[in-house]
């Protein structure tokens, strides 16, 4: 039998005797790479938490404690120690075990995650929560290196030092991302910087010196003096945060005890581990960035079924194209360079390239401010984490008509990630922007026109919005023309990749001899509803369908448009996904559950026809 | 003559004799003083960046280097010196100057301010877009404190430091804002720290040694253990940046200085400079924040017209008398204490108020760590500066459905302060969060009642949004009521503020014999459309009257609704205000302007009527 067969909760890992730990980790990390050789998901980033999470949960109770992951693509450990062991080989299935923590699959997930940066902010509004109802458990938020370039991470951190509140701040540094002052030199002394010795003082100092208000502030300055020579300063402390560390996190001792030490202190204290991605894996352990979220792979060859052609590649080449003619075109990421298809970008034009981090604000700022003074920038990003950059895109660009190109990647529902990734606001969004213009291709050749289109003839903001994945396997790219008939009952409207869905339910409805215009809009913004106005005045019945939520949708815009100035007498539908909130499982089986699929479009259309 | 009178542009400055600046710094706070005192506007920041500005243009040439202010309260004596001194009366006035830096007025503002912490990244897109095309001028990014605060900025701040682009960054320090390292300690060894001897030694080191590449990383510690002596490391040090200061920013020698060293050295520097708010007009000096963005007033006695009872008075007034019964019940502010009305609720209960900086995504993910752990947080902030907000809105918040309350204050149009400031864009982005409530009261008793509904009544996320200033000023509560008329022949709907325009509109077609029915909307999300179903089928023609973009409008949602399941055949018009992008102006002229005002709105109920 093996050890994680006896655990169900954090208490139970309490009970596990030291020398049993190494043998536990071991469990969690074969359970951890089996599955995601099979389901696909986050690898290198779940298996350097390992020992990290254990020592969480042998020093907290993540019943009653609060342990908010960040970004959450490290909690599948987490998982499998607070009872959902035996589920774990659904993990991002439909109904099955999200990649991410969800409260409402187990009280032991404090919070969603998905977003950067965040943990901070969360962290602290609930230890004041806790203070302000004089409640008693402990608040922990651990955030890698990455979400620590986010500025949301930084006002957290302001405002947490500032607050005196009692949680603990575990910086999970994998070295991948962060720069400066956690430079190597930082590496080579991590050991010396926990000396118990130096704790024992402050504690001791604190405890008799700090009766003394007065007393305190004149030896102040005297600590401070101490402190430098033992602690070199860093951020951290300018924040007004306790800084411990860093120190080795795949020594689960050594992070219990100093975890321990940070939870007994009662102050806001940040605690600097340093971990391996992929530890314990070596394939992942050397490629960490290939094991970041992926596919199904072979756990002896590390071989990952290699991607076919994306519409995030196709965007990387396109740009790499245009790059090549015309040197005003720089291209910006936060920190998606391999997943928005920038990579060779990356290395052809390296002075033409810029990782603003995990900051899309900045990216925009930044981006806005390259504009203006003459440059093509060109932005890509998925369009679930642009929403950050929304006030950027109102204030910085906007206001002023700057020509930036937004390649905006991921639109729509996007899978096995689930909520907090599917790209399903950007619509309506966007479409808020003053003076922008929305493309919206439905295959890669019209992507790579559209890019063209949006650097060498477009001014002002333009977006070319496209969805996870490739183009559909066969189609015929006559296809996409308007199709339109002197007999048809009803007019489908559509654009982007939710077109082809459509076509297919314009299909169904033939087998059931309903002819229905069909008519695919590139430009979504401004809006020409000319040519729907002109077959709705023959049908009078209308159907959007559109993979985003409902306020704000294209659907909306059109009907209010048809029926202002020349008034066309229509009954309509709107098909789209609601409120804008969809789990996880295949895009497949997400737009069944949805009822944005050909069947149920041609099924609200024949409603539509016969009872309309 | 004035010597004020020969200044027009950054090359005039230069040529002033340095004993005359003195004087020259007092004409500029003269003109500020006495054109504020008329026309209302920044005082207090502005007096305070007069040394800084006049320094800024002897060392740059504002017409070719770009000076990228933030937030852009501090730019009225750059407008003075850049040509526009005989304009200074029309500040902030319809047609006037803009009381921001604004292009389209003058190529010498660099860019648009409004909303803070953008200005380091826009100025490190410009020194990056300048050195990719080989061209040949200097960036500088003017800063607060208080703007420091955001996380855009650290965003900024970190990619400018590694970056290594020669630009410089003015950190305008007032302390005001800023707590941690910028303490009282850091003024007292102010002096010392700019030792001539220090840059000497600088740049001779890296004159000589750092041509020898091995050598330099060699020495690298040993000028790292000489600098850490000289100059205290920072935050900003980690970051990469060359930190230089702090120095008196109303020494106009010593900031001429300061920034003639920054500008040589070619890299990212930042040079922290400490001024006075109000520097020179003693009631300002005083109470800085009641003189920061204020009315007209008596220059002699420094009295203001006192503000009548606002929304956001009303506000604060109703939080406090919650507060006082439940304890659940916090209130978070983003640096906005005073003109959210939240003053009092901070003396009150201080260990129940939050004010996070100018962090609006900190103050809604913090918020949502409450609500999940049993408060009732109340976040005040103004439409426009919400816009920060929206991924945490989505993320954080909806996905949960947690129950935060939102009192979105300066909604619609806001007048002087102009396009950055009017909120015109939170209709439609408040519209597309999942599960939310939309309040729009169209008085003081109303948004007394909301607010306690939303506190008690209501679960989930709840924003309650209000204009600027006040109610009308004589008003029938009973007007309030829908008016629904047999005879009617067009329906007007509106909501919240714009309700007493519509009022207006309907009065006016009544006395052309024209019935309209008058339908309030108290709720916009979600959307009951019965009432206007039922009149609209009275009358087949619609008019939806919003003080917001067109994008995503009610309007928009409003139609989309008759239009679906039972179709009701309606001819309409949308009024609001197109893209959203509005000038400065009293409210009453942007209304006029925009054609949104009571006579547009019954005209085009009557063109409806007649040719619709």
């Amino acid at each position: 039998m093996s050890i994680l067969d006896t655990i169900n909760n954090s208490a139970d890992i309490k009970k596990i005797p030291e020398e049993q730990l190494p043998q536990l980790c071991n469990e969690l990390r074969n359970m951890i790479i089996e599955n995601v050789s099979r389901t696909g998901g986050h690898l290198a980033s779940n298996l350097g938490a390992v020992e990290l999470t254990v020592a969480l949960h042998r020093v907290y109770d993540s019943s009653k404690d609060r342990i908010v992951f960040d970004v959450g693509h490290q909690c599948y450990a987490h998982k499998i120690i607070t009872g959902r062991r035996d589920q774990m080989h659904t993990l991002r299935q439909f109904n099955g075990l999200s990649g991410f923590p969800k409260p409402y699959e187990s009280a032991d997930d404090a919070f969603i995650a998905g977003h950067a940066s965040d943990s901070v902010a969360i962290a602290l509004g609930m230890a004041k929560a806790r203070s302000i109802q004089g409640e008693n458990y402990d608040v922990v938020a651990v955030i890698g290196d990455g979400a620590l370039t986010g500025g949301l991470a930084y006002e957290g951190l302001e405002n947490a030092g500032v607050s005196g509140e009692p949680m603990v701040i575990v910086l999970n540094d994998n070295a991948m991302s962060i720069s400066g002052n956690v430079g190597s030199m930082e590496r080579v002394l991590s050991k010396a910087r926990v000396r118990p010795e130096y704790l024992e003082f402050k504690r001791n100092y604190r405890a008799t010196i700090g009766r003394l208000p007065k007393l305190y502030n004149f030896n102040h300055e005297l600590k401070e003096s101490i402190k430098r020579r033992i602690l070199p300063s860093t951020m951290f402390d300018d924040f007004g945060l306790y800084y411990l560390g860093p120190i080795d996190g795949h020594d689960i001792r050594q992070v219990e005890t100093a975890l321990n030490w940070a939870k007994q202190m009662k102050v806001p204290v940040l605690l600097h581990v340093l971990t391996t991605k992929g530890k314990g894996y070596p394939y992942a352990e050397q490629s960490p960035e290939r094991y970041h979220g992926v596919g199904p792979f072979d756990i002896e060859t590390g071989v990952v079924d290699s991607g076919s052609t994306s519409y995030s590649s196709v965007t990387g080449y396109t740009l790499c194209e245009i790059a090549q003619k015309n040197s005003k075109v720089v291209a910006i990421t936060a920190a998606m360079s391999d997943g928005t298809g920038l990579d060779t970008f990356s290395k052809k034009f390296p002075s033409r390239f810029f990782d603003v981090g995990i900051a899309e604000g900045c990216a925009v700022s930044m981006a806005a401010g390259m504009a203006k003074q003459g440059l093509i920038p060109v932005f890509c990003v998925y369009s679930s984490f642009f929403q950050r950059s929304y006030d950027m895109l109102l204030h910085d660009i906007a206001l002023q008509n700057l020509h930036v190109v937004f390649c905006v990647d991921r639109c729509g529902l996007v899978g096995s990630d689930g909520e907090t990734h599917h790209g399903l606001f950007d619509v309506s969004y966007l479409r808020t922007v003053p003076g922008i213009t929305i493309l919206c291709p439905s295959d890669f050749a019209e992507l790579k026109d559209m890019i063209y289109t949006a650097v060498y003839q477009i001014d002002g903001p333009v977006a070319v919005r496209y969805p996870r994945g490739g183009e559909p396997k066969s189609y015929n790219p006559s296809d996409k023309e308007d199709q339109l008939s002197e007999n048809a009952s009803v007019t489908l409207v559509s654009y982007g990749n939710m077109f082809w869905e459509v076509l297919k339910a314009q299909r169904l409805l033939k087998e059931k001899g309903i002819d229905a215009d069909l008519i695919r809009l590139k430009t979504i913004e401004p809006l020409d509803v000319s040519r729907i106005r002109e077959s709705v005045s023959r049908t009078g019945k209308l159907i959007v369908a559109e993979e985003t939520c409902r306020s704000g949708c294209v659907g909306e815009a059109v009907i209010a448009r048809l029926e202002e100035k020349e008034s066309v007498p229509c009954c309509s539908r709107l098909i789209n996904l609601g409120d804008g909130i969809v789990t996880h499982g295949t895009v497949s089986e997400l737009m069944d559950l949805c009822n944005i699929d050909c069947r149920s479009i041609a099924s609200a259309a024949e409603e539509l026809v016969h009872h309309g």
